[in-house]
């Protein structure tokens, strides 16, 4: 269940000011487009990073507006993309004169609202650029990457976009990185619940007790498979042997990890299936750059989780270390996980 | 439901090997102890920051280890104090030479087992203070404050704890910072569901549809009231009068907030809590020095929330702003949420 609403039709304004209110030194809202901006105002003398989405997956995408990440995120109903005209908004807004670059996960809504948006705002004279991010191996098979949704992985999007606008490159710059990162992302994620919208009496989906989907979507899309519950050890073998059998080819072995919650698996149960994800990655020769065992991208209270690697060339590498700091995400400036 | 685990006996074994793993540049574990310590090692010409307590409730306590905040934490079995014996070795390994604080929630059996550790490290000449944690209002009334479980407020007194010996107080000085951020700390929790422990097939207690158990506690402790659920709006209402109802004497008109969820209840639900919250605590006079929106103490899988809040001098104040980066928890540099 989702427990604490008011009138649900304005759960996404009420959510965002409530968002606003808590974190006002270092956001702010934009006018009429649901958008929120970096308190300190628009870049200056670099390109802008716009991301966005639907909202119900907190923290990505608003939580990550800061330094070091996304500039802006224009923020959608409940799993529901931002009309194009609330992205050309904020679009204006965050524009500095040197590009925007435009960074979600493929859906059909989403690429469709971007699109226009994109043409509206490059008949203004804004130079924009789009990568979609589509990292989830379960919904289209090797061959068919461009065709597959995004999941918990964009996350590498907007770590690697974000890191390579504030260290100056330019809009072809900060895409061609970006598109790197997208071809070098793979997730594959499991479900042990449904998701209650706001307001509902009943789960979007159900998932039998004792049983897991497989594959499933972020929005309760259909699963690869359903299959029994099995071990933890057993699912962080599924994960770890999923997202290994699409590795990108002639690649390396080093490699950025993000083990996700859907939003009800606590963080204890994730330290235990990364005990075992740990293991199978060392076994199979890759060596971890950096972890994260966190709620990245939710599913408003779905059990489940999804594992997300992101393999590091030198200059990713680079680009990933690079210091970043949002309200939800932080990366460390000295030390961190390695 | 706890979905992920192998042999239920040994969850927190794995939880912690995972735990380790994750973050292996910055904690290290203390042999046979389940401890967790600054990977730099025991602190060198101040007093050392000790935090305890069961499992269960990631990411306190092993989450906030790390500059600024604890250097060491024993982590106890899943809702069940760790050992004496347990303490006494972390508390060898983190003692260098300037005494150690013990910061613990106020549950019989941590009372216990902590004090036995002291006594034994004080007969082995390691000077030790404690102070125990007793924020939730829930628990025993005006006049019996030092009766009151330790729940999320905690957090507090770790932060102060921890600034107040990186800052280089002696022991005293950290003790008595300690104990003045626990008498200004008070909490109140609800929760719409119970939690159920690794490998039980039923939760711990059960909260009917439609209901909320009023001033539960994280381990399903029973609350003083089950009452009908409300809207978002009749809940933020609750809890601040709850806290405003038992706020300190003469503790002056500034507070830092912490809104924290029990484990389900996600980030939007906590923002739509909060936009209320906020405008509650303006009409108070009360002003919201800083604010932390986030699941710090969890009990498992359980959903419902707390209200904390830290009224702050001038002193607490000045502490409660300094840097701190633990593996869960980070207290920013610049600026910060206001």
């Amino acid at each position: 269940m989702t427990n604490l609403f008011n009138d649900p039709r304005k759960f996404r304004d009420e959510f965002l000011s409530g968002f606003l209110a808590a974190y006002s030194d270092r956001v702010v809202g934009v006018e009429g487009s649901y958008g929120v901006m970096r308190a300190d105002g628009p870049p200056v003398g670099r390109v802008a990073v716009l991301i966005g989405g639907g909202s119900g997956h907190y923290p990505t995408r608003c939580g990550f507006v800061g330094p070091g990440l996304a500039d802006i995120a224009v923020v959608g109903n409940t799993f529901v993309s931002p009309p194009s005209q609330q992205i050309l908004r904020c679009t204006r807004a965050v524009n500095g004169g040197h590009g925007v670059i435009y960074l979600y996960g493929n859906y059909a809504g989403d690429r469709l609202n971007f699109d226009m948006a994109a043409s509206e705002a490059e008949s203004e004279g804004i130079a924009i650029r789009q990568v979609v991010g589509c990292d989830d191996v379960a919904s289209a098979p090797k061959g068919s990457e461009a065709d597959r949704r995004g999941i918990a992985g964009d996350f590498f999007l907007f770590k690697i976009a974000g890191a390579a606008a504030e260290s100056g490159r330019d809009l072809e710059g900060v895409a061609e990185a970006a598109q790197r990162a997208n071809a070098g992302s793979r997730s594959f994620g499991v479900a042990f619940s449904g998701c209650t919208l706001p307001g509902a009496r009943e789960p979007l989906f159900v998932v039998k007790p004792g049983q897991m989907e497989v594959g499933l979507g972020i929005h309760g899309e259909p699963g690869v498979d359903t299959s029994q519950m099995g071990a933890a050890d057993d699912v962080a073998d599924l994960l770890v042997h999923k997202v290994l059998d699409s590795a990108p080819t002639d690649s390396g072995g080093r490699v950025a990890v993000l083990l996700n919650s859907l939003g009800r698996t606590n963080g204890e149960e994730l330290f235990v299936l990364y005990r075992k994800i740990k293991e199978l990655l060392d076994g199979a020769g890759l060596q971890t750059h950096h972890v994260i065992v966190d709620c990245l991208t939710s599913s408003l209270d779905m059990a489940g989780c999804s594992l997300s690697l992101l393999w590091l060339d030198d200059d990713l590498a680079r680009l990933y270390d690079m210091p970043a700091s949002a309200p939800a995400y932080v990366h460390h400036l000295v030390g961190g996980a390695r």
